[in-house]
């Protein structure tokens, strides 16, 4: 009665690019479903390295190192939506890469996934291009003040972001982001920031997660709380533009969609402001919170194993440890129901993730340790 | 602002003797605190292996290799209390071991883990020793029958046991458990098994999961539920065992202690089973089911860390996967709220524990995925 295990068994072995914290929790969900890893990235000592069978530390351009890697693993995905396309493609030749590096190419420039997310009939803040500094100002005039002036490319936690407000220096602006591609978003008065994390089979069977609400502090991402405390029209809607967007990737994997709710006459609507093509901070809470979490969803999904249906198990806050936030653990390891993660990361600079905390509030807190008579 | 973080930081390193899920489950958990991992082992393609930063394959009388890993971590344990006394012992010399090698050198012994607890005044069942063939008689008639004949070291699920009912042939029994020193217990009628999987720190803390209710099928655990249907009367009394055992051992880290509940006129007494110096499987609930895990408090006690006051999420079934049950993993992975463990063994032979799954009954159940009204 003995046997292998599994048709496409426990030996697949999952390549991730990039070898931060979403690598490493990706690895560690993988891990529970037997799976092993190995991860590329270019930076010594990264936080994922320690968690996996095998490691390679190479840049993203060494193709001896790519071919090596690919020939290791079944299936390749990535962490992080600035690895270069070209590393990706350059893989695809060889191994499935998931998400499609096409999806890559347009979630990598800031106005290809504008016109991306318009081009399906989805809301989002007025935009216009600037590809040099001449085009600014009639990019500025289209959209108005205030807006918001991002680089095109690479940027995240408000990097390459200049404030443009009536009376700013354009010229300044544009020095402030490198002179580079840009765009310019129309600053938007929002109610709340949702995101919707969902996770799309090969199949095309999706599962969003809970609709969570976010707080952001100096552009980083402070506190997740889920369910977000909307109406149930406006999650509804949420859930169907992460799923039209899904869809129309036929994205294989998890991707976040990070949503402004604005005041619309009487009502509310939703506006797109963001796609991640990947595990996403504002589900960090699926870890703790939720039957099943986003990094597994990834999995399962990358995998071709079906996707779980998740059971939240409570009203959920997740809070970051940002920089310095971090000596602050202590603090967090003895409260009660407190979950605490840390990245492993060795040096608490400014505005770094080093790690998180769930706290989940269940129904009827059934308080485990005190079966005594309360 | 920038700074090193932790006093004795994120560089720690936890040394893990043994490479089996429960090695695996720990090394998990220790990443999640951010420290890193070297596991020992020797059989090549242990299931932990496959998720830690260095592995050392080797046996556990290798005393050049146990030098090597001890001088790269900065505290030691073990998954199970098969580790040879003689091997922690050699390391407790160079580095911490937690917990402490007498407690091994007691538990792998059924007799001097029986004589501890009844040293204690703690009730188990009736039992008395058999070192050789002779003895044999004398014990079963002291104890009476129906019993079970057990080898006083290295028994496990089962492993080196035989029944002793009226008029079973003993010396046929001697030989079933390989003729060495054993130990006659007496079988007793239970109501219910259940264990406490209690976490001590250094300091003496003590914290208990929930009282866990036990099935066992051909001697191996089967399903576990928490919290047990037992009395708050029975629970408390069991968790004062546990806490009090653990306190007779100075112990660090988690132990379990597995427990019979017998009628007893009216009313319900508790008779220690036995004690398993690790976290266990009758603890793996603990995972999905409560806010820190049992492995979790176990790296938290072993590196001086506060221990956490878990949560429970809500009543929760751990259901075992063994043998060719692993093959019914699909169904399970699509199951609504079941979490799914498997430990990366590419071989399912039976009796082999090759995973686990957790479901966990929330109070209200929020049924995640589906903000819309319902």
């Amino acid at each position: 009665m003995s046997g292998t295990f599994f048709r496409s068994g426990p030996d697949a072995t999952i390549g991730i690019l990039g070898g931060g914290q979403l690598g490493r929790m990706l690895a560690l969900a993988a891990a529970r479903l037997g799976f092993k890893c190995h991860v590329l990235c270019p930076e010594r000592g990264s936080p994922a390295f320690d968690v996996v069978r095998r490691v390679t530390e190479a840049d993203y351009g060494d193709k001896a190192a790519l071919d090596r890697f690919a020939d290791d693993v079944d299936v390749i995905t990535y962490e992080f939506e600035n690895v270069p396309a070209e590393t990706a493609t350059f893989l695809a030749a060889r191994k499935p890469v998931l998400p499609d590096p096409r999806v890559l190419a347009i979630t990598q420039d800031r106005l290809a996934e504008k016109d991306f997310i318009v081009s399906l009939g989805i809301a989002t803040a007025p935009y216009a291009g600037a590809d040099g500094e001449g085009d600014l100002a009639k990019a500025v005039a289209a959209v108005g003040r205030p807006a918001v002036l991002k680089t095109r490319r690479f940027g995240y936690d408000g990097k390459g972001q200049a404030t443009l407000r009536p009376g700013d220096d354009l010229a300044a602006a544009w020095r402030a982001v490198g002179a580079q591609p840009s765009i310019v978003e129309a600053f938007i008065p929002f109610e709340r920031e949702i995101s919707v994390v969902a996770a799309r089979g090969p199949e095309g069977r999706i599962e969003c997660f809970d609709v969570t609400e976010n707080e952001h502090h100096d552009h980083i991402l402070k506190i997740s709380r889920a369910p977000a405390d909307v109406t149930p029209a406006v999650a509804a809607q949420a859930r169907r533009i992460a799923e039209r967007l899904a869809d129309a990737f036929d994205y294989v994997g998890v991707l976040a969609v990070e949503m402004f709710v604005v005041r619309d006459g009487a009502g509310q609507s939703v506006l797109v402001n963001e796609i991640a093509p990947r595990v996403h901070n504002s589900g960090h809470w699926t870890l703790d919170g939720a039957s099943v979490s986003q990094f597994e969803q990834h999995i399962r999904a990358i995998s071709g194993w079906p996707l779980a249906n998740p059971v939240r198990y409570g009203e959920v806050v997740m809070t970051n440890l940002i920089g310095d936030d971090v000596f602050g653990y202590e603090k967090w390891l003895t409260i009660p129901g407190a979950t605490v993660h840390l990245y492993g990361k060795s040096e608490a600079r400014p505005g770094r993730k080093m790690g998180h905390v769930t706290e989940v509030q269940v129904a009827t807190s059934p308080s485990s340790g005190h079966d005594d008579p309360a």
